[in-house]
């Protein structure tokens, strides 16, 4: 079986029968990390260009790694968007990158949408590491790996995602994700930053996860972008800990196997409690292990190799 | 047959023989992009140095894939130019990369004679990738070589530069190349921007494109530096366009086979219109992999093979 | 034999066989890089992480040459100290590595004691590049390398160090190492920037280079930190070079084998002659070659490779 789609542009747009596809691909590639050499040769003489509009150290590590460990060149561009303005179009970009002959591009804007125009562009795959406000597919598929590799299933269980619901990407894409996959969601935060219409998703939505802790069994912590008390969705940082931060206090009616996961960078004392973050709930550092191997799984997929990994 | 020199610092100093050998090298290293594996071995152990002292995206990362593709390693530095003047003389960065044990050093600078100084003083071979309003030696080579594919020939070709003659590195490298290699051409922009005694290098000057648009067999569009307008080297950027901008009225009486060049990146509804810029005339995208062929053939000629390549 | 722990933060908690060790497994990289391939397979498929605080143009770059010609793949993260205010904490860094499965971290930072942080929450091998004053080991030992090599040993030479002890990593490792390895060590410099209680490092103080000159076989001169004389350490650049720059003057009393030794990049005309820094005495560049040789021997070493190199 294959992917589709030369491009992984979101989770909306992936079947279930796919998603499952890469989740299972990714395994092979976590074992791998174990070995002494960590590398494997699939994607040996092909370029993987991580096209960076946003500064992102972590998701653009992860990438690289991914790459080389498939033993891809990698090729960073990291573009100021300051400076776009001044710069060629997006589309001329895309040319470009094509006439260069790259095999991947992974791409980070902070338009929506961005990649798809990539995508549209270009021959080469295209994967979505970020647009805007509209998803993070690699992000939602490292969070199913890990739910699914802690309770050997996804569908059935309960999902609240908590924090800036409206201004999240990863909470758009592991919602598109965990509803085809069979999880019932949540979304939980202050009413500000809580989109409207948001239950035609198919969630629930709440204002208190202290209600649904006892009924859960994952909950998932967005980064709180410290730059939105600016804008007065929520009136401090110290506010929103005291009402939306998840502590020991706010699951202390959770069942014990309740699982923690937070996308990283982690801000302590806002939206997540040191003795959350660091319990052995917490997944936070297995999902950073996950992202590497899930990367992996999709370049390698979308390289045209079928899910036998015969190495 | 080899190349004279362990550097390439311009057109200027290579003979006509040297620009074919390049350009003959260089066809194979094109052919290799279509093929699945895009990576050969002879630099493999080699270290290429990407030393930008000004910004550059597509130059530098066209010479990184160069290097990657022949199986070199590559380190960038990136130098801001304002911290130059803190740092460390350019002939201490030589004696530094030569210590280092480096074998290549792709240098652009913002001073003209910069890669010779560093050529002077290291055993390393040192590539020009723009200095100053000096040269631009790869460039005009890609540019060659682009023209050759589609012609079958360069002698006797009749080319207009058109644009900011006097600050282009590009216009330079391309009149020295394509004089040695038999074309004919003309220098085409605003008087303002046309250095005095031009005609010295053996071009034909020109103040409207228009005139000789029905003569010529190739136009190469220079970017226009927007930055200039501030210096009141011509009065606005849509001045500009009206006078110089290339467009189809501009190339209303040219051949059917003219080719339309432009080095990138390129500034649509300044010096060229979205019209021309994606007509079937123009090969802007194809220069760009053409870029990269001439840059793996620079690197592999100046590392000392000779011109059969046999894998 | 290998080396006790699995990190290197300094040369203070080496034992002299630990860093002959090194030394001695230098030797061989160093040779190696005369070859036309100057690339072996020992750490293929580890990752080494270029983790700099502080901008390091010429540290990175050693590091990263090193990591290569093992064949190792590196990852490249730059912070701006400014952002790491807002960032995550060092520990949450080290987590995140930890879970990148990388195997090395090579970490430059301006505090003190920020790599024994990394290295005690993470199994990979963590190599300090530069720890605020604290230590540089690794150029401690390039140091002593090139000083082996020049007189053979070490034991019994007299070595003068001068410049800004009070701030020098670089004096701290050197004093550490040299001790251990039986050399005598004194510190010149400017009393202002001269430790209290140095002497308790088994060195001797001297405020005056030329008075010690015709004694020593060894001067390490150290960058000087343009910033400090706006902390009005010392009154000017031009006072400082005319009392403490080291010139042919200061060292006409000395004996023709005294080697002059700059950890680089230096600030010609400050704390050292061009004279002096271009003459047959200096080992400025040689110091270049062998920082990678030495960073290539930490590498494989601490990568549980004994010191048969058997390639």
């Amino acid at each position: 079986m294959r992917l589709k789609s030369k491009d992984l542009l979101g989770l909306e747009s992936l079947t279930k029968e796919e998603i499952e596809l890469i989740l299972h691909t990714a395994v092979p590639f976590k074992n791998l990390f174990i070995r002494s050499v960590k590398k494997v040769p699939p994607l040996r003489g092909k370029t993987v260009v991580l096209l960076f509009y946003e500064p992102s150290t972590r998701t653009r590590a992860s990438f690289e790694l991914a790459a080389k460990r498939l033993s891809a060149d990698t090729l960073n561009i990291t573009v100021a968007t300051s400076s776009v303005v001044k710069g060629e179009s997006l589309i001329d970009t895309a040319k470009t990158l094509e006439a260069m002959k790259v095999d991947f591009v992974v791409i980070r804007h902070n338009m929506a949408g961005a990649p798809e125009l990539l995508a549209k562009t270009m021959k080469a795959s295209v994967i979505n590491a970020g647009d805007g406000g509209h998803e993070h597919p690699t992000q939602g598929l490292l969070d199913m790996f890990t739910i699914k590799e802690k309770f050997g299933k996804i569908a059935g269980l309960k999902v609240a995602i908590v924090g800036d619901i409206m201004h999240s990407r990863v909470a758009r894409s592991n919602i598109w994700g965990l509803k085809k996959m069979g999880a019932k969601v949540w979304v939980v935060g202050p009413s500000t930053l809580m989109p409207r219409h948001i239950e035609r998703m198919g969630v629930s939505v709440c204002y208190n996860l202290k209600k649904i802790a006892g009924e859960i069994d994952v909950v998932n912590i967005l980064r709180i972008q410290k730059e939105r008390t600016q804008e007065s969705l929520f009136p401090s940082l110290h506010e929103y800990y005291k009402i939306f931060g998840v502590t020991n206090d706010t699951l202390s009616g959770a069942h014990k196997n309740l699982l923690v996961m937070h996308p990283g960078p982690m801000n302590r004392g806002i939206e997540i409690s040191s003795r959350v973050a660091d319990s052995s709930r917490s997944v936070i550092t297995e999902q950073v292990t996950n992202g590497i191997a899930v990367r992996m799984a999709v370049l390698y997929l979308l390289g045209g190799k079928t899910s036998e990994i015969d190495y």
